[in-house]
Parts: C-alpha cells; structure tokens; sequence
C-alpha cells in the first residue's frame, strides 16, 4: 500500500492532467506533495487563467481521469529526448538543463498517457489506491516561480488530500473550527490581550480579564508543584555577557539576543531563558547531598529577538512568560524527579481534558560526537526514562536523534477538542550547564559530586498556551479560570439592593461575580453575558426576591433555582474541583 | 541661635585651632559643615601626622579652647594682607588668588585668637551656643585636595555634631544600630538574596527565602489592592522606541535608559517605568465615564541604567520591582481615588509599625512656566489634596516646588525602630501623559473628556522595602512574613512520627514548617533557629508526645505547652492578623 505522500504526489500529477485537457495553453512547472495535499504552479499566461470558480469542473475531471489510471510507469531518457518532450515550456526546459548539469539521470513518468517529468514516488496503481472522495481541490494563490519575485508570477492550484473521506472531513471541520475559535480573533472579542503600535508587534499588553486567566493558571501550576516540595525564586531579566558566555549561550542564542551596551559600554543581554540565572542561585553556597535535590521554580518573562514577519497573535511573540522549573539533583534522583514533574503534567493537562502523548527524544547511538557526556551516562539516563514510560503505562513511543545536545527529553503532545495535536510541555534532562557551571554537592564521602539538572516549563509558556487553550475551549474557559464568573441581572431597579446582597455572598469566596445595573431590557442584558462566554448568569426577579433565592442560568442552557446558600456552596465546589 | 549648620561650621573652625595648636606644621586647607556634623581637610606632610588615635586629644583641646571662644569677629582684607596672612600654606594662597580674580571679597573670621580664610555663617558666641557634649570627633580619613586624584592626598577629620548630648547620643546609636542591621549583612546571614559576578552588581538573585518574602509582601499589597476594585494588567519589559518619544522618556531618560537595537536594525529600550504600556492598555478602548475610574496594578520589574559606581545592596539597584499602580480617572474623581491609595498606605505601613509623615509636594506659584496646565486646575488639584490631608488628620507639611512638571504629589516618609526616616511610598497626580497619549472618557454629554492619571507604588520598590524592612526588624520578621515560620525540634529519634503528624498539621493550613531531623543535639539544634531568627520552634520530647502536646518556643523567649489543635490555631490567628 502506498503511502500518503505518494497518494499526494500522484494527485498532483493527476491535477496536471486534468488542467492541461481543459487548459491546453496551461505550462506546468512543479508540483509536490505538502503536509495537508499537494500543489502544482501552472503558467496559464497563453490563455484563459483557472481561477477558484473553476476548480469544481478541474476535480470532476481529475475523478473521471483517475479511472484511467491504472499503473504507472517511467523511464529513463537523455536529456534531448527531455527536452524535446517539453518543448516550448521554458520551465521544465529549466529544469532538464539543471538536472543534466549536475550529472543526474532524467526520468519521466506516465500514467493514464500523461506523461511528467518526475523523480518517482507514485501509487503503482492510483485508480486503487486513491479514495475519490479522499481529495478536494482547496483554492488557487499566486506563487514566482521557484519563490523569486524577480522571476515570472504562476499559478499555485492547492488540493486537500487524505486517505479517507472522513480524514478529509475531520480536517475540514477542523479548518473551519480553527477559524472560528482563532485565539487572535476570540482574544479581543473576549477582550484578553491588546497590541499596540506604539509598543510594537510581538509584544502583547495584557487586560485585566487575561491578566486574571495568566495568574489563575500559573496559581494552579504553583499548587501543584508545592505539593512536590518546589521552592520559587526570584531572579532580574538582564545579565551581564559573562554569563552567557560560561553557559555556551552567547554564541548559540546569537541572533536571537537582545544585547544591550551599558553607558559605561559594558555588555549586557535581555535572558532568552532562565537556567543560567538559575544555576547562580544553586551555586550561591555548598549543598550537602542531604539538601539534594533543589528544585527552583520561577514564572517569568524571557525575550527573544524573532524576525518581525514571523510574529503573530500569542504563539510567537518577543516576550515569552515561561512557568519555568530547574531541579538541579544527583544521578540517582533523576527518575523521582521526572515521575513528580510528569504527575504536574498530566494533572494539569487532564484538568482541562487535553489527551497526552510522550515521545521519548534519544540520542542516535552512531553520532555519540555530536552529544555531550559518556555514552553509558546517557544509556543510564535513557533506560531510566523508559521505565518511567512504561511504570507509567503513557502512550509513548520512542525517537533516537531527537535528544538535545545535552541529554534525553521527554516531549508531550496534547490532542484539543477538535482534534489538532499541539507540542507542548517538555521535561529536558541537562547534563551540560552543571559541567560548565562546576556545580556539585557534598556526597557521602565528603567529596564533591557533579549533579545533573532538569529543565521543565509545564505550560512552556503562558502565552502558547494560553492561545491552545483559547482555541480549545472556543473561549467557554471552566468556572475556576473564567475572568468573570457569574453576572447577576435584575428584571427591575428595585431589586438592585437583593441583587447587591448576593453579589457580596459570591465576593465573600473571592467569586469573580458583578451586577449589570445597566438600564438595558433584560433580554439584552443576557445576551451581553452570552457573547461574553460568561459560565453563569444570575436572574433576579420579584420572585426571587421574596423567595430569598436566584436563578442561576449556565452557559450552556440549563436553568436552576437555588437558594443563595446553595449557590455559593455550588459554585465555590466547582471552582475548588476545576470542573470542565 | 544659631542654626545646626552654623554651629557645624564653627565647630570645624574650632578643630582647626586645636589642630595647630597641638601640630604647628600642620597647613589648613578647607573645613566645611556636612549633614551629621563637620570635616577638615589638612596637610600634615611637613611633621607627624594625626590619625584616630590622636583625635581624642585634639577634641580635649577643642573643649578647652571653646570657653575662649565667646564672640566671633570679621575683617575685609585685600588680597595681599591674606596672602601675608598664610604664607607658606599653598592651599590658601590658591584660594585666595580665585577668590581675588573672581572679582569677590576676601574675608577673614577670627574667634579665640584664631583665624581662618572663610566666607561666613557661624554662630555669634560659640561658647555659649555649642554644648561641649554634643559634639564628637569620628575618623580621619584621605582625601585630595578640592577633590582631584591628581592632587596631593590631604588627612580628612571627621566630627559629628548636635545641638545636645542626647540628639548626639541618638545619632551615635542609630549608625551603630544600623552597622548590626545592615541588609546586606543580614541578607547573607538570613539566605534572602545574593549576588553573582556572572550576572554583574546591581542585579539581586533572590533565593527561595527571599522569594518568599517578595510574595507575601505583593499578596499583601494586592490584597489591600483588591478590596478598592483594582484589577491586575501584564506588559512587556521592552517597547518600540515610539512609545517613549510619545511619552517624552526618551530624552528625559537619555542616560539611565537600557537601549536595544534589534537584529532588524530597529530600536528598542527596556522599560524604566510602567505608565506608558499602561497607557495603552487603558486606551485600547473607548471609555464611558460609567466604566470610570479604571485602576490597574501590577508588579513588574523596572530597569535602569545606573552608574557601576553607585550600586549597592538593595538600595541602589539595576532591576527594580515596582508595585505599581495606575488610576485613570475624571478631575472629579481625584480625591476619592487619593484617599483609597492613602488608605492603603496606612494599612500597609501601620502594619510594620511604621509611623508616617506626609509632604504635599506643590508647585512654585511664581514659576508656573516649569509646569504643565493651567493655574486653576492646579489650584484645584492641591486643594483637593490639602483637604484630604486635613480630614485624615495626617501629620503632614506643605512644600512649594516639589511637585513633579506634571501634577502635585504626596510623599510619605515613614520611620523606622530606631529612628531613621524613609522617604517610601509617593502619590503623584499627572495631568502630562493623558495629554501626549491623548487619553480621555466619554462623558454625560457623550463627549470625549480629558481624564489625569495617578501614579502609585506603595513598597516604591521590592528591593529598597525589603531593605528598610530587613533593617527595620534587625531580620526578626513577624510570622506572617518569615521564610521559615516554625521548625520542629526532636529530642530524639524515635520521637520523628509524631512530629511529622505536628507538621501535616501545621502544613494543612500551609504553614511554612519543617522538621530538623539532623543528627545534632538538641541545644545545637536550638542555636540554629535562633540564629535564623524563627520566630517559633517547637521542642518535641518523649512528654509531650505521650501528652499530644508541644511546646512553642518564642524567638523572644516565651515558652507554652499546647495541644496541637491549639497550637495550629494561635499560628493561623497571629498570621491572619499579620501580628508583629
């Protein structure tokens, strides 16, 4: 069976043979497979240009075609027999020229009597193997040729491509979720985050109702990791040259550096992470290994200087807030270490229902120079990791060459709601800045013994994360996290006084809860709460009143009546459980 | 009478007599008054030099001099009588010679058969004025003539001085006081903070201890914060250089701005304030006069580029963590919203035992071209905050030409236990900012409406607060605030489960407890807590775990046998009620 990508590639081709039947003016140029389809830049410059409108027709074409197109095959051929198959398309004649420059043999293709040139990697039988309700031809776009603006303006046809129809509609409804629930979109409906052109772009300003969703997240990543005996620290954003120096980041974080020179012309640097700092408050006295492990943690800011054309909405941004963790231990803690630092993530991840994978990232056995430390050390390292995978029975699998330079890592993806995998915690293990720093503890023998350490940031940052979950929950964030949490909404004036007397049962257990004394129609008073996500609203009627209870109405339509004590008592037990 | 300072002045003048009395050798050069007392700088290189060892003879000589000393008398000389007058002292003849091409009157002042070059201001019969125990010679010290390492190395004598013994005796006190307080002592001994060569002076790493110091002073202040309907907002540290030409830092911070140019070749600076990003925030939306005021705080780090030279401890920083605080509100809104951020203050600095004094900074009212806005709504301003000085029966004082270009301010200055002022928190009023960002309301008549700002941080600063605070308690901080509240103290071994049960207990209400289960006797174990000054150990023997009970050592020496129930519930009051 083939594989996707040659699914695709075969699409392309069969894109190509249904342009040049309708287009007979249509030059094609290339066309490969792309991570969701595939494409083809066509010059249709010779005549009539297939615009969107004409894609449908385009597909039908290329579904009848496929019936045709039993087998594949190729051959070799000189580059005459090339270009004279080609003639007077000046792209592919390019191309041929190119290929029979650098000594390469030319092959051509051909299936259904299409012919392409073509370095192979096809379905043997597409009219099989290709599902006909597994592709969809998605929009066209202009495109230079081979991405030069100096060069001729083409156009780029996409298709969708999957395996099965189902795939190709699970990934639709996710394009077309993904638009509705865009974070970039929801955060200024939701009113979370503002930029400004004053301050620039890549540097998001934080309003209160998102300033309340960063600090609730990072109290309950704070709750979790004091119950692991977590201590936080405190460290400044900038550093003098000399540190980042000993810890190799000069150099590597060249360009990503934010350098600063001092009016004395000293050589300052933003941080663009936090463990150099770090290792300066472990080494600030001798640790007995009696005090080992140390495990610091600090929610803070680091900064890096990204190209201005890639920066958008929250997931790359100038300014990252990483829920930064070090635990600086000796070899025999690590596996304790990584099992408390995984119980973090996987309480947090499941708290909000996302479903996690772990890949565990190995070193390559035959590179052992492109790594750091014995290969028995990271033998050790690795099997330790392994059983924790498996004690833990994660779904995990393995990946040898995806280590850092340092050591073995732990990467989690977590499945969203609609299906998209987003990489996101990552427990690295280090045992290169102990080296460079010289940091030690006093072990048992009194000597000094070097320590490894463990990098985690649980959220990697506030602000990707905040966009996944944005995007995750389509803005209807659980009671605990929501800004505001409940309204209450009066049917008259009168009522403002009972309406104010709840407020102050909520605002006693710190609910984030107010009153909409606005002069507006109910209706309208509750459609504001709708728009704004809010989990509950509160009507208060003459009824209510006399009764001493509410109506406490959820987002999601139910309606219940409760006494003012009941209310507090239920909403105070789902903030406490963070239900979802 | 005589001002302090004039009594200073005569007092370096009568050193002076005894210096030459008892060195005949000796050339004077000059001998000013300074704030804690006087100095004069001498040249003794032609014979035996003083040094601290001698200065108790020299201050016997001084007091037998001063009942010489009764009335002061002055003479205008031309240059060459002064000249005649101290031949051979190279010193004076340079000054005389600038005095004389300066064009100014060359005058002498003699008291006691001694004369001396001087421009006047002493008291006019120091016999009778100066209290012979009210003054006190300190050190000596090396100082260059007029300041220049290029010129000669001259001996520095230093006298302290006051109007009484007492005053003297006080002073005396607090300089030694403070020697044992010292926060930078005191934050090495206690773990607080530290600080790295990598990282570079003026940048405290804080450690576990003193981050939790940090926290519990900003959820205090938030907490106070909160209950006004102040809502937290988060920026970034760095901004395009546009929003500081907008805001005028640019200029007005020239030198002390950290500036950064980007890999584009665009210019940045790390933030030396907070108002500006505020600003936008406020104003990424319109406002109704309805939604007003809007307040924002947040905590956040600050940077400026300060001279290597003048760094220290915490008082002198480069990363500076403000406590910040921004209302945006109407005119009419200014006093209601000074006397919340007042409250605050009162609770805040009462809470330490703080006593505050309030200056009302106001503007020069024959200078009003050094300000921004009309005379009226000055008027109106300080008026406003005189009225509120009155009604909270403040201890203050006004102060014309202390206001900021911008708006009237309110300084606090709070002192400490052994009698120092601290110029700490600062209430300021700006009219200037809502002009250069053009920031307004929308107002009953649905027009755009010119809002002000107020500025307010009520630490100032973490750092700088941490160190009068660290001074203030000697580091005997109340439980609410210690890094460590209560550590449990086993007579032996086997006695280690029951107090693990005492610490879940106490950790249950999230007590900062431990147990030293180290090998060290009990006494050993007992120096320890009180070297880090705990403000509770517990001592657990065979007796009181057969009792259930524990008894609670205090750091000041009281001990009481509780159960453990009641135990949890003193330490939960007095932290609840922040005693101190």
């Amino acid at each position: 069976m083939s594989t996707l990508t040659e699914k695709r590639h075969t699409l392309a081709h069969l894109l190509a043979a249904a342009v040049v039947q309708q287009y007979p003016h249509a030059k094609l140029t290339i066309g490969p497979a792309i991570d969701t389809g595939f494409y083809y830049d066509i010059d249709f410059s010779g005549g009539p240009v297939l615009g969107d409108d004409g894609l449908k027709d385009i597909q039908k074409v290329m579904k009848k075609l496929l019936n045709g197109w039993t087998e594949f095959t190729h051959k070799e051929v000189s580059k005459e027999e090339a270009l004279a198959h080609f003639e007077g398309n000046e792209f592919k004649t390019e191309l041929i020229n190119e290929i029979a420059t650098q000594g390469e043999t030319i092959t051509l293709y051909t299936c259904g009597g299409f012919t392409d040139l073509c370095r192979g990697g096809h379905c043997e039988h597409p009219n099989k193997e290709i599902d006909t309700d597994g592709f969809k031809l998605d929009k066209v776009a202009g495109a230079y040729w081979r991405g030069d603006e100096k060069n001729m303006m083409l156009t780029r046809v996409y298709g969708l491509a999957f395996d099965t129809k189902a795939e190709l509609d699970t990934y639709l409804y996710q394009l077309d979720e993904a638009k509705k629930r865009d974070h970039r979109k929801l955060g200024k409906e939701l009113d979370l985050f503002t930029f400004s052109d004053l301050v620039g772009s890549g540097l998001p300003l934080w309003t209160p109702k998102g300033t309340v969703i960063r600090h609730e997240l990072d109290r309950f990543i704070w709750e979790l990791r004091s119950k692991h005996d977590y201590q936080r620290v405190t460290i400044p954003h900038i550093t003098k040259k000399d540190l980042y120096q000993t810890s190799g980041h000069w150099d590597k974080f060249a360009d990503e550096l934010f350098r600063i020179t001092t009016r004395e012309g000293k050589e300052y640097a933003l941080k663009p992470m936090n463990c150099p700092h770090h290792t300066q408050i472990f080494d600030r006295t001798p640790h007995s290994y009696k005090a080992m492990p140390q495990r610091y943690a600090e929610t803070t800011m680091v900064y890096r200087d990204e190209q201005s054309g890639e920066l958008g909405g929250l997931t790359r941004v100038l300014s990252i807030t990483q829920d930064d963790s070090h635990v600086f231990c000796r070899h025999n803690q690590i596996k304790e270490e990584f099992f408390r630092v995984w119980d973090i993530i996987d309480t947090f991840y499941g708290s909000f229902g996302f479903k996690l994978r772990v890949r565990l990232s190995f070193h390559e056995p035959t590179k052992m120079e492109k790594y750091l430390g014995t290969k028995e050390i990271w033998e050790n390292a690795e099997s330790a990791l392994r059983d924790i995978a498996k004690e833990r029975n994660a779904d995990y699998f393995e990946a040898q060459g995806e280590a850092a330079m340092y050591g073995p890592k732990l990467d989690f993806m977590a499945k969203d709601s609609i299906g998209r995998e987003h990489q996101v915690a990552t427990i690295q293990l280090d045992m290169n800045l102990p080296e460079r720093f010289d940091l030690t503890c006093i072990n048992e023998k009194g000597e000094k013994e070097r320590i490894v350490m463990m990098h985690c940031a649980i959220m990697g940052s506030i602000e990707r994360f905040s966009a996944v979950l944005i995007e995750h929950t389509a803005g209807n964030f659980p009671l605990w996290l929501a800004p505001v949490q409940v309204r209450i909404l009066t049917v008259n004036d009168s009522l403002a006084p009972y309406a104010e007397s709840v407020l102050s049962a909520l605002k006693a257990l710190e609910i984030r809860a107010g009153v909409d004394a606005s002069s507006e129609s109910l209706g309208k008073k509750i459609r504001a709460a709708k728009v704004e996500k809010l989990p509950y609203f509160i009507v208060i009627g003459d009824k209510e009143k006399e009764a001493g209870t509410v109506t406490l109405e959820s987002r999601d339509g139910t309606s219940t009546s409760l006494s003012v004590n009941e209310l507090t008592a239920r909403l105070a037990e789902e903030i406490a459980t963070k239900k979802i």
